[in-house]
C-alpha cells in the first residue's frame, strides 16, 4: 500500500505565517479525531491533509478576520452585530460572535434556540414566527428558563396565542414584529398593520414589545454594491416609516433588527437600525464572492473565505476529469458550484450525490487516485447542515473539533 | 391559543383500509417521541398530524408493497436484489430488505458500511473504491471482522494496495471489480483492461475475486421505457462481453451486479446479470415518478411513494401562496420540487434554506397558519441524508422511530 505523502498542490495559505507540515502522514476517521481530542482541543498534531475525506474544515485565521473586519465595520457606523445561527449552527462559533461584541444570537427554528441556549448562549431572538400549540410551548418553555430569549410574531392571531401561552406559563415573553420587506415570505404587512401589531404585543398580558425586525433576504445576493445599495434601502422604507409611527405612539423601538453579510456596510442608513443580523460573513462562499462589494465590483472581498471542503480524487484514469468523494450529499445542489481553492481553469460539479466531478484545461496536468483537494463552498447555511463536526485549522494544522449541535435542526 | 385540531385538508390514505383518528391533538417535538418509543416501537398513539414539522415519514403499507413487488419481478426475471443502502441510510429497512429475500446490501461510503455492519447486517457490498491508505486499512478491518464484506476495485494499483493490506491484516478480501459503463465516473474500461485488472485480483495473494459490478446511473432517470431500456442494454453490452471473457479465462463471475430502481425490470436481459442494485424503490420520489414506466407512460407507477415530508403553513397572509417550514435544509434543491401529496393545480418550491413558499391556482382555496401539508419528495436520497430519523406511520398512526443511523456518512 502506498503510504506516500498525499500530493497537495492546492496547498494555499494566503495570509498565514508559517504552514505546519507533518512529518509522517496518515489518515484520520471522525471518531479517530474525536479520540484525540479533549474539550474539542486537539491534543495531538495532525494535519487536516490526513483527515479522511470529505472533510468540513473553518480556517481559524481567516474567521477571526472576519469577526474583527464585521465587528469593526458596524462599531463604525454605529450599530451592531446580532449574528444569525442557521449559517454555522455550532455553539462555539456563537460564543466567538460573542466575545467579538454583538448584542445577541439570531435563531431560524426552535430547535435551534434550544441547542443555542441549552449550549450556554444568553441571547437568542428567533427570528421566525412559531404558529403551531406545540412549538409555541417550547418557545415558552425557553423563555421560562432563559431570560434572553426572545420571540418573533406576524399576526394578530399568533400574538394572541403566545399571550396565553407565556400566561398559563407564568412568564412575560419578550417579543419583537416581524415586518415583511416585501418578498412576502414572513413578515406583517409595514405601516398600519405592523403599527397595530405592535400596539397588540404592546396591550397583551403576557408579552412585552421589544421592537421589530425587518430581514430583506432577497437584497442579500445582488449585484454591484451600488445596485444592492438602492435596493435594501428602498425595500426597508416602509420598515424604517414603521418604526417611527412605533416610536411616535410611544411603543418601544429599541430592538431594530435585520440585514445581513450582503448590506452590513449599508443598513445603518435605516434611521434607527441598531443591529445586523449577518451570517455567512464567517464563512464566506461562492456564492457572496460573487456579488462584488464598494471597493471590488468583481469579487466581494470584504471577508475571506474560512469554510473548505477536503475531498480526495478517487479516480484519474480520463483526461482532463477527475472523480472526487465529495458529491452533493458533500456539496449540496447550490450553485456557483464549489470553487477548487487556489486554482483557475478549473470546474468542479457536485451533481451527483456521492461523486464530485473535477474538470481542468491544463493538458499537462496528472492526478493520482488519492490527491486531495480543497473547495470554497458553494453557500455555506446548507453545507454547514450537511456535517456533524467541523476541524478548527490553523496553519493546516487541525487545533479543534466543533460539533455542529444544532446540524438538522429544521423544526 | 388555539388547540383546534390543525386542517388536514390533504389526508390522503390511498390502499389504506383505515384512517386512525386522534381524539386528541397536540404536538410532538423529536425528543418527545423518542421518549415514547422502547425499541424504536412506538407505546402511544400518535397521529402522524401531531408531529412537529419538518417531519419525514415512511408509510408502512407502500414501503412493504414496494419489498414485495421488487421481489417478485426480481424473482420472475430470474436475478435477485442486492438494494443499495446509499438510499435510505437506515439499518431497519436494510433488515426488511434482506427479510424481503434480498442477497446484500450496498454501501456507497465506507462509513456507511461501518455504520450497516455495526447494525448487524451481514453482507455489505461496498460500490465504490477506497484509494487511501486509511480507508484501505478502514475496509479491511471491516472484512476481518465482518466475512460477509465486499469490496468493489478499478485499477491496478488499488487492486495491489488492497491485497497489500489484506495480507498485512492476516485476512483473504473478497473483491469484486467495478467496470465504467461509460460514465467515466467509477470504474475501469470493459473489455481487457477489466479482464486483466480481475486476472490481477484473481492472482494477488491478499485477495479472492467475486466478480464484477457495473452500475448504469446515467440510465436510471432515461424518460420512456423503451428509451431507457435500450440505453441501458448497449451501455451494458461492454460489461456483459467482459464477464464472458472472465468466464472463458475461469474466473469468478458469481456477481455480476448493477442496476437500479430505472432499469430493475430490463437488467435481467444482460447474459449473467446477478442482481440489481436498486435503491430508491422502496420510497420512489418525483424524479422518478417522472420518467414512467412500461405500463404507464406517463407516470413511473410500478412502485409506491412511501416517503413524505410534513410540513405547517407559516404565513397565509397573501392570496394564492403560503410560506411553509420546509426549504432546502428539509426537501434540498432537488428538482423537480416536491409534490404536493393528492393535489393539482400547485407549485411548490424550496429554493430558500427555512421556507417553502406553495402557490395555488384556485382562489376559493384558504389556508391558517398552523395548517400542515403533506410533500411527496424531489429526490430521495439527498432528502433521507438531511434527517435524524424517520417515523414510519401506517393509516396515519406512528407507530416506530427508525433512526437514519448512516446519516452524514459521507466519507
Amino acid at each position: 500500500m502506498s503510504d506516500a505523502l498525499p500530493r497537495r498542490r492546492f496547498l494555499q495559505s494566503a495570509g498565514a505565517a508559517a504552514v505546519w507540515v507533518p512529518t509522517t502522514v496518515k489518515g484520520y476517521s471522525a471518531e479517530e479525531m474525536r479520540s484525540r481530542a479533549l474539550d474539542d482541543e486537539l491534543q495531538v498534531e495532525v494535519s487536516k491533509w490526513e483527515l479522511d475525506t470529505p472533510a468540513l474544515c473553518v480556517d481559524l485565521d481567516a474567521l477571526e478576520a472576519n469577526l474583527r473586519r464585521m465587528q469593526e465595520a458596524v462599531a463604525r457606523n454605529g450599530i451592531a452585530t446580532r449574528p444569525h445561527a442557521k449559517t454555522h449552527k455550532c455553539p462555539q462559533i456563537a460564543r466567538l460572535q460573542m466575545e467579538s461584541g454583538s448584542v445577541g444570537i439570531c435563531a431560524a427554528k426552535v430547535s435551534e434556540a434550544e441547542v443555542l441556549l441549552e449550549h450556554g448562549l444568553q441571547s437568542v431572538l428567533m427570528t421566525t414566527p412559531n404558529v403551531t400549540p406545540s412549538k409555541i410551548q417550547r418557545a415558552m418553555r425557553l423563555r421560562a428558563r432563559h431570560g434572553g430569549f426572545i420571540q418573533a410574531t406576524d399576526s394578530p392571531e399568533n400574538a394572541r396565542d403566545l399571550s396565553a401561552a407565556a400566561v398559563a406559563a407564568g412568564i412575560t415573553a419578550e417579543v419583537v414584529i416581524d415586518v415583511d420587506p416585501g418578498a412576502h415570505r414572513t413578515g406583517i404587512a409595514p405601516g398600519r398593520p405592523a403599527l397595530e401589531l405592535a400596539q397588540l404585543v404592546d396591550r397583551l398580558p403576557g408579552l412585552r414589545l421589544a421592537g421589530m425586525l425587518c430581514y430583506d433576504g432577497g437584497s442579500q445576493h445582488v449585484r454591484g454594491f451600488q445596485e444592492r445599495r438602492a435596493q435594501t434601502l428602498a425595500r426597508l422604507e416602509p420598515a424604517v416609516e414603521t418604526r417611527a409611527m412605533m416610536l411616535r405612539t410611544g411603543l418601544s423601538t429599541e430592538i431594530f433588527s435585520g440585514g445581513g453579510t450582503g448590506t452590513y456596510n449599508i443598513d445603518h442608513a435605516n434611521a434607527g437600525f441598531t443591529d445586523v443580523q449577518a451570517g455567512s460573513y464567517v464563512f464566506m462562499d461562492a456564492q457572496y464572492l460573487a456579488i462584488g462589494g464598494a471597493t471590488d465590483p468583481e469579487v466581494y472581498s470584504d471577508f475571506e473565505p474560512s469554510l473548505t471542503i477536503l475531498t480526495t480524487v478517487l479516480n484519474s484514469q480520463h483526461e482532463g476529469q477527475v472523480t472526487t468523494d465529495a458529491g452533493t450529499k458533500a456539496c449540496t445542489l447550490n450553485q456557483p458550484w464549489p470553487i477548487v481553492k487556489g486554482e483557475a481553469g478549473m470546474t468542479y460539479r457536485a451533481g451527483s450525490d456521492e461523486f464530485g466531478t473535477l474538470r481542468y484545461d491544463d493538458p499537462s496536468r496528472t492526478y493520482r487516485a488519492g490527491d486531495k483537494l480543497e473547495l470554497i463552498v458553494s453557500h455555506c447555511d446548507p453545507v454547514v447542515n450537511l456535517y456533524d463536526q467541523m476541524y478548527a485549522v490553523r496553519n493546516d494544522r487541525v487545533r479543534a473539533i466543533w460539533q455542529i449541535a444544532a446540524r438538522g435542526k429544521s423544526v
